[in-house]
């Protein structure tokens, strides 16, 4: 039944509509607890959608005999590959409209596979989605217009092999269809990790974070993955190629840096030479509370500063801590964490305190080095962390309409545009509902020169007007970014969903750089089309 | 008669056809000093060469009146626009035949005048190469052909100020014509610093840095000048663009690194806003000798690999460490340094030599953590690295062939590479003259999956053959370089000479968009012709 795949050595079933796995999902009544945080959501949680109540049309259209074995048309699987998973895409599972129903699925196995389709969907019109985890949360993965014939959900989990590790250069080639558990799972062996960690983790693939530039694990620092990449493997329509596997170059524009966060529009990538890190075997971990949040960053803005690179380095606002069992008197709490697999990190760990404590920061005591969690603040935000997509569905069932966006802005701007989200964003959520809103912030990345925060939006909606709604809330969002110059997007893509955003931040010699890009690479524009650029 | 501008504070005067400071040339009696050490060199030098022997003619072009104070035609100015300062821009001044002397020298002072200069160039088919401190060693900065009606070297050091320092996010708005000292002065009083240290430092601009994805101080982590940048202005042919200034981005391809390593062929960098450092406060440095370069190598690795971020790891082979005075004994010596703003650096200095001692190092007592220099090994090799340059055109004068270049790799490949290069490159530079020949090798940069090793080969020349055995030991480290997947260049760009290697290297579907690319901003193609794409 499930029509994606499971991580490895489970047979849990992956929500073709939902995040995650089914059987993670909150309950009925789990939904109604939530819905009485939010005042105004339904009284009873919309039932659960089925592939069964959807109107799946025949395919418009047959694969050739010689790639048959590569494609399916099962209405389950095509129905699982119709959108990712933003809260526009669940809600519209759950009020029986979601996107248009690819017409066809295929699960190719090597770039011949994939070359071969191409060739096929470039000859007939077809447009090409490709498909990794299926995560996206920007309508990324979905179909949008009518000037295609037909649509073709590329889904690269087939592909999900580990072909080589490298342990003198700390590194491997990876084929880009491995899930995060998949390919940490056979690099385990070897002592290493790619260790990197979003919220998606279990749900996305290597191929996923690479398209789209995503964040991970490190808080500080280095923690995009085009910082572990050696080498890409792409196919396009025009060709294939594959750089040159190397530490570090200066020859040219650097030939990766325009497939990372191409989302799909110049070519598949199909595998990759990460950099890998050593499993650490030391790390310490605290959190520290704040009576004040414009303090608190200025804490966190003094520790990105010096050399400590915490591997983890959040801070929840009062409305985030609460919602995470963080805190529970109104306080923002800072979450700090270290690691290392060459020598203790107790000092850091010290240092980063004593930095928090100078800015007005409380408790915090640091945990014995090793592996166990710092604090109970440290493990309720853990927890709370994987938890929070399931929730969004939970209350995206009780009616609410929930958004959650993130961005990045340098420090001297960071605090004005914080509150400016807040107001703003909270005013027009409030008034496109009649209820009151919550917008809740953290950091989840800091750097010496700026920070990311993400916000979530939660308000009741109001029955079947929840997509308006959202857009409403978006475009508030967008408009909010752009008056203080602050990405589109840190780590979630562009999309669909961020398109004009997008198109009012990128300079405009790089639109042109990238429309003729995608003219030479994509002469008959199949892949992912309306994404990035037209 | 200095056509280059000099340092700040300064009335030093900058060679016309050698490297630096025509006061820091060696005399004619340490050329001979230099020849002697390289069996088969001239008796006496060659002469120092003058402009007035040079055959410049009348530009082919004469600017509108409206751009006219903008250009000059002096030859003095000319002829010191005409090369870079490779070897072989060296030597070709030396016998009296440099490259094209450019018709014209255009110093605009702002975007406006780079706009207006490029629109008078397109429509008039004249080649514009972009010039900042014109200390190219790859044929980054002159002409070669005759597709151009006329050119115009646009020198871009009139725009060399700070324009705004961001104190809050560490940050500052920098004309890309600024020398390193006259940036570098300009922040001092912020108690700020870029701490982009190339060799060239004192005579190549950040425009210059930026166009080439220029390797600087850090010889570990985060040295190329991509890393550091927040955001570009850039004017094109096709228009003007800024990409926002941000800490980070997941939007799109990142459009800075479009531009970034793209060495004039796109369009002009006319400022950055860039990511800047407080000035060190704790430093210590040592270095340690090693018998076996294989066991220094493997060393150098196990530093690379731990979280200790040395600024310096320069590992001198042992031919190279007598050059610069190192060691006298045979050894190989790797020069460590450590420094920070935040916090002593002797704990890390001391894990180092810890590293370094378990794989066979001797010595490098750890100085007391603070500005002195570790030992005299390091301060050797730091006089000796300034010097270099000069040491080469002095060598020139005697007629001998000089050769530096240097690549990138990962771990399980280097220790072969050197070796192949040692080998292949010194036959090749011995057949083709007679002499025998010298290769050195250090590693400049060292990541944890790779290191950058630079060669210098020195050979005694077969007089006014020069260029062509020159050519001949350049198409050999292509070569060795090609075999092994080792980058054409990890900092000194590909210019006019690396091209037949980086055509090589770079993946087809990159080339179709690079292609692409240029054909969208730089319609008539005047900017840099024959660099990167034809």
């Amino acid at each position: 039944m499930s029509a994606s795949p499971s991580g490895p050595g489970t047979s849990r079933t992956r929500s073709w509509w939902g995040w995650g796995y089914t059987d993670a999902h909150p309950d009925d009544a789990e939904c109604v607890a939530l819905g009485a945080l939010l005042p105004g959501t339904l009284p009873r949680p919309l039932p659960v959608p089925r592939v069964a109540d959807l109107p799946i049309g025949r395919p418009g259209v047959t694969p050739p005999t010689a790639l048959a074995h590569l494609v399916t048309t099962d209405p389950d699987v095509r129905a699982a590959h119709a959108m990712g998973k933003a809260y526009r895409d669940v809600i519209r599972a759950l009020r029986g409209r979601p996107g248009r129903i690819p017409d066809l699925v295929a699960r190719p196995t090597d770039d011949r596979d994939i070359a071969d389709l191409l060739d096929w969907a470039g000859g007939r019109g077809v447009a090409v989605i490709p498909f990794g985890g299926g995560s996206s949360v920007v309508g990324g993965v979905e179909y949008r217009g009518d000037a295609h014939r037909a649509v073709l959900s590329l889904d690269l989990t087939s592909m999900d092999r580990v072909l080589e590790v490298d342990t003198v250069s700390r590194s491997a080639r990876i084929q880009s269809g491995a899930l995060g558990p998949v390919l940490e799972a056979q690099l385990r062996s070897h002592g290493l990790t790619l260790r990197h960690f979003p919220q998606s983790f279990e749900f996305s693939t290597l191929g996923g974070w690479l398209a789209t530039r995503a964040g991970g694990h490190y808080a500080t620092g280095r923690t995009h993955i085009d910082d572990f990449v050696q080498s890409l493997s792409v196919v396009t329509p025009a060709g294939p190629g594959t750089s040159w596997r190397l530490p570090a170059s200066g020859a040219g524009p650097s030939p990766d840096r325009l497939f990372l966060g191409s989302e799909g529009v110049l070519g598949i990538i199909t595998e990759a030479w990460m950099r890998l890190q050593e499993r650490p075997r030391h790390k310490a971990s605290a959190s520290v509370a704040f009576a004040d949040f414009q303090q608190a960053l200025e804490a966190v803005r003094a520790i990105a500063r010096c050399d400590l690179s915490p591997a983890n380095c959040r801070l929840l606002d009062p409305g985030e801590a609460l919602l995470s069992g963080a805190s529970h008197d109104g306080s923002s709490v800072l979450v700090l964490g270290f690691e290392s697999a060459a020598s203790p990190v107790g000092g850091r760990l010290a240092s980063a305190l004593d930095l928090a404590h100078a800015h007005g920061g409380r408790g915090g005591t640091p945990a014995a080095d090793g592996d166990a969690p710092g604090d109970t603040a440290v493990s309720a935000w853990r927890s709370a962390f994987l938890r929070m997509p399931y929730l969004r569905d939970g209350l995206a069932r009780m009616g609410a309409v929930v958004e959650t966006f993130e961005t990045a802005a340098t420090w001297d701007r960071v605090p004005a545009l914080i509150d400016a989200v807040r107001t703003e964003v909270g005013s027009v959520a409030s008034k496109a509902t009649g209820h009151p809103a919550t917008v809740n912030c953290r950091l989840t990345h800091v750097y010496p020169d700026g920070a990311a925060p993400y916000f979530t939006v939660a308000v009741a909606g109001r029955p079947d007007d929840e997509v308006r709604i959202w857009d409403d809330i978006k475009a508030a969002a967008s408009d909010v970014l752009h008056r203080y110059r602050a990405t589109i997007t840190h780590h979630h893509a562009v999309g669909r969903d961020h398109r004009p955003g997008y198109d009012l931040q990128r300079p405009d010699p790089f639109a042109l750089a990238l429309r003729a890009a995608k003219d030479a690479l994509d002469p008959h524009r199949i892949l992912n089309p309306g994404v990035l650029i037209d």
